[in-house]
């Protein structure tokens, strides 16, 4: 089966690789920047182009852009041969049905970098096509990738994705503020990855709800009052400090 | 070495535990409940109380309690022998000190659940005392726990309780909001967790700013938009929602 990339960021260096490790002989990577595609290209040894008017002929055509660089690259394909994927948690199916009906969605969920290895063996995937034989092809596709792979629609798969946004950029982010406050008081990062780790890994037993720890819990103000005031030049963190302490204490009182 | 603790909660539950395994003999523990006293006796073997003029003589009492209890109990205590430590993030050492000289703080910088195991070896504890000789004898202490033993004042230590919030306590939060947008939907929370230990996985390796992905780092409205629609019903997680990602926007502009 050969496979044509478009995109060349940190999803498609990541599915190429393991498309290409799984059997699927990637022809192409497209990507609007010459130099990226190039790049990726080149660790997956094969050709690349930046003009969408020079794609290769493949079975697959999978999409890893920006969501709102697939409606705008879709618009210059000059036709539509072979099956089309996007990788997207919140864009629909329906951004290929005007174009081709041999459609489908293959989402893992995942935070990608470059540079860091992934084992995606235990990453779920979410897979959709309103064709059977579409969607028997995608299940096979994810299957060579890992054991978990899930059947899921275009609605529930963009509260998935949502809820991704919540679990893991809006928790980094806390690090990155969390980071923040140490480096103010010349301390070091380090000191908070077993808290950290601790923190991931109790909700592997517990629910969050359970896990729940600290002064918000049941509104300690005599915490909550100290760490407004150190944080009393910031006002931006000290609002997100009183909606996320509010917001635990609203849900602790739910039974 | 003898030891009271005061205190039944889940941080007095694990130091009871370790400190036991490392030698230290607990005598009594003291809780304003009798019943929790006696649960976390029962398994340390040992006495317990609840009531504070009842306290055994003993090397060291080590206060696991709310940061608001500590005072009150402290005015109970008929006299101070021994060491008086105490465990809180946010609490200054002055709040022993119109009472004993003797005393000094032992704060392991970690989430405590009662029953979940857990291993102290890697766990940075942090620990203060104005008195040289004091100070000694919990860095002795805190060594029989683990690798990672620092010396900070009580002003720093703030800070460094305040990061642990923003890294623990709202990011578990963070994890409740998605296991909430999942439950709605009839998905598991079980999907997020390869995604939650990949997040926290990768802070071990690059920092949180360099590690940050998803769809507020540019602003991309095209999928904030639809997200802030999803919890259109839902005004105090859509204002997070708006919060965080300006918040992780603002972030990376900074160079």
């Amino acid at each position: 089966m050969t496979v044509c990339l478009l995109g060349a960021g940190n999803v498609a260096v990541h599915l190429g690789k393991q498309l290409q490790a799984a059997g699927y002989k990637v022809l192409q990577v497209y990507s609007r920047t010459d130099a990226s595609a190039r790049s990726l290209a080149q660790t997956l040894a094969c050709a690349w182009t930046d003009d969408l008017q020079s794609l290769s002929p493949a079975d697959y055509y999978l999409c890893a852009l920006k969501d709102e660089a697939l409606p705008l690259v879709l618009q210059q394909i000059p036709s539509f041969p072979g099956v089309w994927l996007h990788t997207s948690g919140s864009l629909g199916l329906d951004v290929f049905e005007s174009y081709t009906k041999n459609c489908g969605v293959l989402y893992p969920l995942q935070t990608f970098s470059k540079q860091r290895e992934l084992n995606l063996s235990k990453v779920p995937f979410f897979i959709e096509s309103r064709s059977p034989e579409v969607l028997s092809n995608i299940r096979s596709m994810a299957e060579k990738l890992t054991e978990r792979v899930y059947e899921l629609d275009s609605s529930k798969r963009s509260y998935l994705h949502l809820a991704a946004v919540f679990a893991c950029n809006f928790s980094n982010h806390l690090y990155e503020l969390a980071a923040e406050i140490l480096q103010d008081q010349a301390l070091s990062f380090d000191l908070l990855l077993p808290l950290i780790d601790e923190t991931a890994g109790k909700v592997h037993e517990k629910s969050p709800k359970e896990a729940q720890t600290g002064p918000a819990l049941r509104m300690d103000h005599n915490i909550i009052d100290k760490h407004l005031a150190l944080l009393e030049s910031q006002p931006a963190r000290a609002e997100l400090y009183r909606l996320l302490s509010e917001s635990i204490f609203e849900s602790n009182k739910k039974v």
